[in-house]
């Protein structure tokens, strides 16, 4: 599918409306609840949704929608846009301006639009399949990594991965320069930009991920599963990025180091 | 020691030239070079230290200079100022805008002033003491936390603990609400402004930990060691930071637990 300059332009609309409803609530006290799973959630985080929902009923009423807050509104077009409102909610209720909002359009399956928004910094990556990604309207490129041992790593927390999934984790950990924990989608943003060399995650959501691969990819960069696989609605959480695609094989090697 | 004024001003000079020197190296992939440590340093890192030193040598001859790059110039005043150009160097390798340079002022071995400057977002946070912490120039103050099980905890890596101390930190981790990776310094300023409950670290040095105490006190917080005693230029380097200081002795307990 060829996404169209209007839905650029409307991706960054969902992205505008999100982070007007976000700001009010950075660095408040209030307005935090638990949900059943125990991890924190913002009012904002609902109030971001609602408004970006609204925007695609009102504009794309055939499209499906995959919130992270509000779940799955079924659609007949065979695309899908993809939200989490913020991506990062221990970042934001911690007072860090490195949480996200991340939008997607998905179709048939396969991420073609992606945008990673900072909306207190004022930062917007934006990736389309076939496209330069740009962060805040300027192309933005990956930079090479010649030798695993000269990377930099980063991932949100060893405590997110399975068992077997941080034994092969550790086994990366020690291969590369250095590892940065923390960052959630930012890391992502990160990797497009040329700052980071790798991002390894495990237990990733659709929500989680779609929007990524069009940023991390029309940067030069490459992303897929532990597997080597490419990222679709179907793949498991499993998720690895890579600014250098040369390095790509050194990374599954090492994640496939699974056994005690 | 009462801090005057014009200290008080110098040291936020102190934290304006070393920001000046770090801002065009930030996002920039050349000036990284190895340290014997292997940790990540940046020619920011040193450009800071260096006008830093070069006007407290005009302004404060006889004060002693304790930095992170260039180690110990010696006293004769008692006073030692003790810097930290960049705190969070891997952050400012990976392009997260939440590292910070650390400035504090010493007098017989306790901190008295303390500055945490965030150069890319404009953001500082002074502490003296028996003055109110100001945050961007605004009074600023830590928040309540009626239960350890509504604490929300940071510390930058758990690979930066002992084994005995990763023990411990992981009884203090089951018992909050939740936990986040990352941060450094920037850290002790969201709980000196209300946005974090605890932070626990291990193997600070002085120039990681001594600014950080004029600013979390000043906002109505509590620093110590894991021992609930006072942070001094003799301390170790276990580090505990509690926005609320009625929540110490639950910390200390949890901490307290260091067999397997």
């Amino acid at each position: 599918m060829r996404v169209t300059d209007a839905e650029i332009a409307f991706a960054e609309t969902l992205a505008g409306l999100a982070g007007a409803a976000i700001r009010p609530y950075f660095r408040r006290s209030h307005g935090l609840e638990a949900k059943a799973d125990a991890s924190p959630v913002t009012l904002a985080d609902r109030a971001a949704e609602q408004a970006m929902r609204a925007a695609i009923e009102a504009r794309f009423p055939d499209d499906a929608i995959i919130g992270e807050e509000y779940g799955v509104r079924e659609g007949t077009s065979g695309r899908a846009w993809v939200l989490d409102p913020i991506d990062g909610t221990r970042a934001f209720i911690s007072g860090r301006p490195i949480f996200g909002t991340l939008i997607a359009l998905v179709a048939d399956g396969w991420p073609v639009l992606g945008v990673i928004d900072q909306p207190i910094l004022g930062e917007r990556w934006l990736g389309v399949i076939g496209r330069p990604t740009l962060f805040n309207g300027a192309p933005t490129t990956t930079r090479r990594c010649p030798d695993l041992a000269q990377a930099l790593l980063a991932t949100t927390s060893p405590a997110l991965f399975g068992d077997d999934q941080l034994h092969a984790f550790e086994h990366l950990d020690a291969a590369v320069m250095s590892t940065v924990l923390g960052g959630d989608c930012y890391n992502y943003a990160c990797v497009a930009s040329g700052w980071l060399d790798i991002v390894v995650e495990d237990g990733l959501k659709l929500h989680d991920f779609a929007a990524l691969v069009p940023v991390v990819e029309g940067a030069g960069g490459r992303m897929c599963d532990w597997a080597g696989d490419p990222l679709t609605a179907d793949s498991i959480g499993e998720v690895v990025a890579a600014g250098d695609p040369a390095r790509i094989e050194d990374i599954l090697e090492a994640l496939a180091c699974r056994g005690h």
